[in-house]
């Protein structure tokens, strides 16, 4: 479940949310979270899968586009979406230094679903986003194992747990425990409901910074650490029914760096700020025997409401994953820190 | 003179402004405005020049970046910035349809300066970012002179007007009467003090948005369009004396997406949001008889205060724009507009 | 016409011409010069234009890429292209110190053929592109007027003649004569014949490195210069009937840099070297009563066709406009320059 | 050794050649590879690594810039290249699904070196490059093991081998056996030498396309596979020792696009094309005391002799993978592939 109402009069509303408040709310899009923890071995870390939707993706991809909102990040095969405008893997979230395994798993995953794969077809671009939660985590450790990565593809469903699971289990934000959030929005579109939705994997931002609904309330957040550095990293999926061309998705995406403002980020070096949007409504065959495709666009002179939307779904998703993550004091390299709940 | 105190605790001011919290706290930094008024003829529009320093800047050019926020927009001379990382004329701000005057103006101003251009060396890369004023001004009828535009240019001071002149004359903003705002930060770095100014041309966004140090006050602004759309553009021009590279300061230009953020943007489909920032502390000759420069840059992994004093900066620019544009009631399209000091 | 058929063992002809060999061999294309020349005042420059379609192109905008293969330029509005993927006037190509003159112009012409503009809906984005043409024009004394621009506007048609003429009258390449020139090729998709046209205003290169199908004839090139430098730019227009997607379409300008490597640029620092694409099969109207719009776009698996096309065509434009113009003897900074065919 | 001098005529030496026409005449580059091979199981890849110096390299990072010429491929860790301008780690080359495989295997080789990693100091942006060898090797096996990886960065020295060794070992270029090759160019800048040296994976472009110094000398080649598709990749690495700037650093690897269209390809869709720039004269220390650091950029101006060379270099150096190569007769999908040598 998204955040519940309490927060609404905080929050942006300007629509109204999805079903569950969840990305998933955007119909066919799945999430799986697999944990790891161990709270003697400071291991706290794990993945996170998004899945576009629950068929062969390689064989149907869907159209996608990315903002590279600050760079410092070790994300893999964002280039070739830029380039080609289509994801087809499932987009998978982990710690830092475990991105090499994430894309050995799911290179493995794919090549297991797709026979033609090397054979009779070209590769695949598997799509691994990360944060570095070394602050939770012994991410030295290297800790997360090729089956957690495809478990998180498995067990992705409609409905998936916010807040320190799967690869948000050792994520911090703003001073507070992170994690993962999720939200929706609805808007009516020529006589139709359209919804867009977003997940974030939330590990920025320094302690003093969070604004809550335009509240300064990072100021009466307790330092965790000796530095006023924006560090961390956020991952940003958007996903939506609305049908956007590529160049459409990457304006979508790029709307979130507002979202990260309101909440107080102000795009720190060390912070990688990755979006990427997709939407389930141009599906492109891997295979096709026509060369002249019809696809439908958005009207741009209208495009505003999906912007807002967006603005607003993302902005909710990183108060959501602040709101359901729990307080730990079995960290790494900080020892403990509290959620936000023990601040309202 | 930038913002005054009455709204300290509203905005964000980790770091102290400059002497006047303006732009030419940079040393060196110049601005001049030509302000075009005509009740009847419902003509309000203007030029604004900023001047990186001085003396001749095609001879000595200063270092750049550019950060394009939303493309919808029709500033000329930006691709050479990104591609060569200087800037080598004075910047003019005007309306939308006067790009083409003011870029003869300047082109003949450079000329004028500049003997050997296109005689013993190539051509000029004139800077021209414009906003469009058809709300409160008659745009079709193409009112700016080139001699409007030369006269900014040689009117640039230290001191200088904000609010309803210049090229801000007949901008509006998130459904208050906009304008030119400055303002000002210094940071310390390695024991001395260096300075981080702004300056926005404001004509973005839609009534109910704005946002003023966290309060929804747009809420409690009263409509003057039939649209909820973020319409309309701005322009905003940062410069420093920290020596920082051409990567690093198309950077510090992209960190302003956050701030317009803090005030209220969605970054609208219709906004062209142009950021541009320089420094004066990496000046190129024109002509060199060698080869290897000296340069300097920041040390990255250090730098989130300038991008902090940025954020900061660039939000009271706009706050000021908005503070100091006194209400209009012989608009174009709009007939009257109130300024924001109306309901404080 | 385009370049007939005494080299067509030398140039790469993969694909069968289109009935003129010309970018107007694209249904709709126009293309229009006005040739400005003055043997004792030393002025040898115009205006050429391009119209995707007769129609009007602000209410009917075509789908458009931007390739910026060297941004040492001035041309204005690609900014916009790149940022909503359409064109909306005509294409102006002029000398650099006159893209004020040429935009004007066109904002004028576009008032007038679009009473809406400024009043009912926003502005509109002029396309002006530039080379510098000051070794043969006396570029400083700004001979381009608004009537030229429009005259070329308006003397648009079907057929149009290349070398010196229009915005090549004072342009060298490769140490040549070089001006306006133009080709197209055919290609069959689904069992249709489609065809990919372009025009380019060629300005680039140094004496010694022209190559013609493979053979270095540059190196019997006499010296018209003392540098070595590749000066001066080339601006190159690709039109198709293919239905491409607006990321499609910037791939196709950007094959164009394959032709200049071919015909002997490196891409020289001081050389502005940009492509724009546009398609005539899926024009989008500025009105809209519906938000989703049915478009076409191509199946990317099959695309090299067209990629190779785009190669061919626009090497074979380069050599066209080389082709096609006559030496001269009154030129500014150089005072004579021999066409290529004086060396076959 | 580089290639050698009896296709002088043939190629563009306008710059001599460095002392062994190798990427390591840059003074501290090294190349290492580890071949792997076994013809019962149809096993042909490798690992080829790159070392900008032989000290550490997250302690002392070089500056580099990176273009994207076709983005259809799965390197990892340019986006923070992009970003930050620099590299920290060696370069990898391999193919496309053992990435995850050498990503794994460099994390843990820079953890074992720097024991900062995730403990004091953040994480490690690990630059792995990759080409599509399925036509020659079987590779859904994912044969390449973490040692591999290592070894080929052990292995590295200034002297190594070209062709069909390491990463270069089952590469197809041009209907030819690609793979690995090299070369270099010294140029005088303000009266001391420097060098330009660069390294490529080849493994693009269709039988017919081969062009050899301007002869079209691919149509003589019989074809080995039923397309005409530009497919399967170029890396393309380029050193030096002049100093740049990021930028600069990227309009290098820009330029590599012209080698490319000068040896028949025309950037095909499916064809990863990539180019990575670093200068060893820039480096920057991952701890610094100082904020401001003095770096040495070039005189854009004069900066075209840099441009050509790397043209030069580039182009040598995918010749020289093809002169070097040996025909195969125990490929995958394609059974045999002939050297060009066997047809001059």
């Amino acid at each position: 479940m998204g955040l519940d109402n309490s927060y609404k009069l905080l929050l942006n509303r300007k629509w109204n949310t999805g079903k569950n408040n969840l990305i998933t709310d955007v119909p066919g899009v799945l999430v799986g979270h697999t944990t790891i923890k161990d709270e003697k071995r400071k291991i706290n870390t794990g993945v996170t899968a998004i899945l576009p939707h629950g068929r062969n993706l390689f064989q149907e991809k869907v159209m996608a586009g990315v903002s590279i909102i600050n760079g410092f990040g070790k994300s893999v095969g964002l280039m070739q979406i830029e380039e080609l405008g289509t994801i087809e893997t499932p987009i998978i979230m982990t710690n830092t230094l475990s991105t090499g395994t994430a894309l050995n798993a799911l290179v493995k995953y794919m090549l297991e679903q797709n026979k033609d794969i090397g054979i009779s077809t070209g590769t695949v671009n598997c799509v691994i986003t990360e944060c570095n939660d070394a602050r939770l985590n012994d991410i030295r450790g290297l800790y997360v194992t090729e089956s957690d990565v495809i478990n998180a593809v498995k067990n992705a469903s409609v409905t998936f747990e916010e807040g320190d699971v799967g690869s948000g289990t050792g994520m911090c934000c703003l001073g507070l425990k992170g994690g993962i959030g999720s939200a929706s929005r609805v808007i009516p579109i020529d006589g139709k409901d359209y919804t867009i939705g977003s997940i974030v994997m939330s590990n920025f931002g320094s302690s003093g910074n969070l604004i809550l609904g335009g509240d300064k309330i990072g100021k009466r957040i307790e330092k965790v650490e000796n530095t006023n550095k924006d560090q961390g990293s956020i991952i940003i999926i958007i996903a939506t029914d609305i049908p956007l061309s590529e160049r459409q998705l990457k304006r979508i995406a790029k709307r979130s760096t507002i979202s990260l403002g309101r909440v107080g980020s102000y795009l720190g070096n060390g912070s990688g700020d990755i979006a990427i949007a997709f939407t389930t409504a141009n599906n492109l065959m891997h295979y096709s025997n026509k060369n002249i495709i019809d696809i439908k666009m958005f009207y741009d002179d209208n495009i505003d409401c999906a912007f807002e939307a967006t603005v607003e779904a993302v902005e909710e998703s990183i108060i959501s994953s602040l709101l359901h993550a729990k307080s730990t004091t079995s960290g790494f390299k900080i020892k403990s820190i509290k959620s936000l709940s023990e601040y309202l």
